[in-house]
């Protein structure tokens, strides 16, 4: 199923690549740090699965891809902004195997004599111009949202619906899990239920593919009713799968492949990320086993040495098996919401899609 | 003529106070430190200029200024955001005397026990908190334009056009005048033209300014041609009226009072904000004078008396006197703009409100 998958994703890829970094967008950026910064994550790929996405819905309910372009841009530009600003926030300095972008424009600003090093203001500097950069990102994702009008001939009921939901409800909800994270880090793991966390990680990531189903629907349907049964099948189906995606993305983060993944593995741990992994394996711990895990998670002088152990354990403990089931219960949830959906190539695009979701090691 | 004109902006300051703290939207942000974060700026009043010039600009076309309020609340909103990021990037603890987002979640996690005195993590905290609620902002800005159609009867084509030229042009200027702020600030005020600094700050401020004009005459037209004759009068006439803003803030930056302003008089000397009054006293200075104003410029451990002997040498060297004209020159532009408008009680609030740029002491 995969090869077939990957070259229908790789397509569309290339389709987005080629309409966001034409010449008429990236002009607008200055100056030239900004520029540089707006357009980074681009140029350096990514997974671009949230705009094959909604552009597969879009087909599955018998709409024109085409039409759907600027919105699947969109979406993947709303991704990145908040990429761009979560990095500040985890302290990240790479992503798929790139500096991050506050790491490049500190790193950029020293090398250029802007400042000096031991300088804590190239850091600053580098701050500063990631989050303009990611606010500039949020402007044109919604920008490129205008464009299902004015230049698709999309219903505007549609399009204004898609910005006012994508913007608010969407918006919300992703900042909401993202500040449930960073205040989750810092609880005792015992104060956190199961479905604390797989609320907080829902937010963060579900939300944003639930909208990715239900814009590709309406947009394929020229609908504003996103109460239309294959609005609702698929965004569905597309909810679900999010919550498996980042299930799985927690699981790469402790025994993942580095050069895959493009980040260093086992740095959930040294944040004190609150994982399903960690809940489950800290409920089966030994009192000795509980004082590791305390004493690592969430230290960010832990050692190399330290921070395999605690993989190993949580592996041990069973959290990554657990972790597993949850993400294949999400997808088997997902199905019968699928099912909904008329039989066609698109629909059989978006249940491969659904396997790679808990199947991908990158 | 302040008295009317004051009258007139707190009626329009109160309507846009109740529409954004409506419950509908307070109860999207979540959890309790976001919902606060979000609406600090709205609970703590500030001058709310930009929505009641949009809001005349709409009167004075002929307009029905009930129709354009959510338009009027989303670009207060819209600047709102732009603060509380540039607070961070600035670096600013104190906004309308009120400490600004991300200083007072930092402090507010020390009380609450979230972190411990001295710990660093508290001020990354605030920060984070402040990203996130600007962002949020962001999109609720935006999310109120969707109402000009929604809930207004507005022409979506009107809509759509504002929220593309808000999203892009509006905001790529605004961040490009910011970041050439910061770069400014660390470049040889000699290597700095007149013009430069000009173009600088009407990006930073004129820009929405401009917009505001636009939008409130496009709304009251319900054209989305801005190349309208009204709309090109008046959109001129806010931008000229947006650098006189700039400069007499800049000027209030180093001789206002205190309490009127809510900030630190001297915080420009201490960022080494390379302003007009820098450029224009700098050009005049001796070579004795030129190396005390390198010293304290930009130097975060200027005393307060080097800050005051700075403030005080740029009034000698004429460099507040200068920008004064400097802001009435753009008054004296902007007003022949406001001419092509027909007469009416809402053209004369504009003509009240330009001259309020350059005397406002606030």
């Amino acid at each position: 199923m995969s090869e077939r998958l990957f070259a229908e994703i790789e397509k569309r890829m290339k389709r987005i690549q080629d309409y966001v970094l034409s010449e008429s967008y990236v002009r607008r950026f200055a100056p030239e740090d900004m520029q540089e910064a707006v357009t980074a994550y681009f140029r350096s790929g990514g997974k671009r699965l949230r705009p094959a996405v909604l552009l597969f819905a879009c087909g599955a309910v018998g709409g024109d891809e085409s039409k759907a372009v600027s919105a699947a841009a969109a979406v993947e530009i709303f991704h990145t902004w908040t990429l761009v600003h979560d990095d500040i926030i985890d302290r990240d300095t790479l992503r798929r195997g790139q500096p991050t972008v506050h790491e490049f424009f500190s790193q950029k600003s020293l090398r250029n004599g802007r400042f000096k090093s031991g300088d804590e203001s190239a850091h600053h500097y580098g701050v500063s111009v990631a989050i303009l950069a990611g606010d500039v990102q949020h402007g044109w994702g919604i920008s490129l949202m205008t464009e299902l009008t004015t230049r698709y001939g999309i219903d505007p009921a549609v399009t204004l619906k898609l910005i006012d939901t994508l913007d608010t409800y969407v918006l919300t909800t992703l900042v909401e899990g993202e500040l449930l994270d960073v205040q989750q880090s810092r609880m005792p793991i015992e104060a956190l239920t199961e479905s604390d966390i797989e609320e907080m990680l829902w937010k963060k990531t579900g939300a944003l593919y639930e909208f990715c189903g239900a814009a590709g629907a309406a947009i394929g349907l020229n609908t504003s009713d996103f109460s239309h049964p294959l609005v609702k099948a698929i965004s569905n189906f597309t909810s679900a799968c999010g919550a498996a995606f980042q299930l799985q993305d927690d699981i790469l983060g402790i025994i993942g492949d580095e050069k895959l993944l493009g980040k260093p593995v086992g740095s959930d741990i040294r944040e004190g990320k609150r994982t399903l992994i960690v809940q489950h394996a800290y409920r089966r711990a030994s009192a000795a086993q509980r004082e590791l895990l305390n004493r690592v998670l969430g230290n960010e002088h832990a050692t190399s040495d330290e921070i395999a152990e605690v993989a190993t354990l949580l592996v041990n403990l069973g959290g990554i098996e657990y972790t597993k089931e949850r993400a294949k219960a999400c997808i088997q949830k997902a199905i019968p919401c699928l099912e909904r959906v008329p039989v066609s190539y698109y629909r059989d695009l978006l249940a491969d899609w659904a396997k790679l979701m808990t199947e991908r090691e990158f």
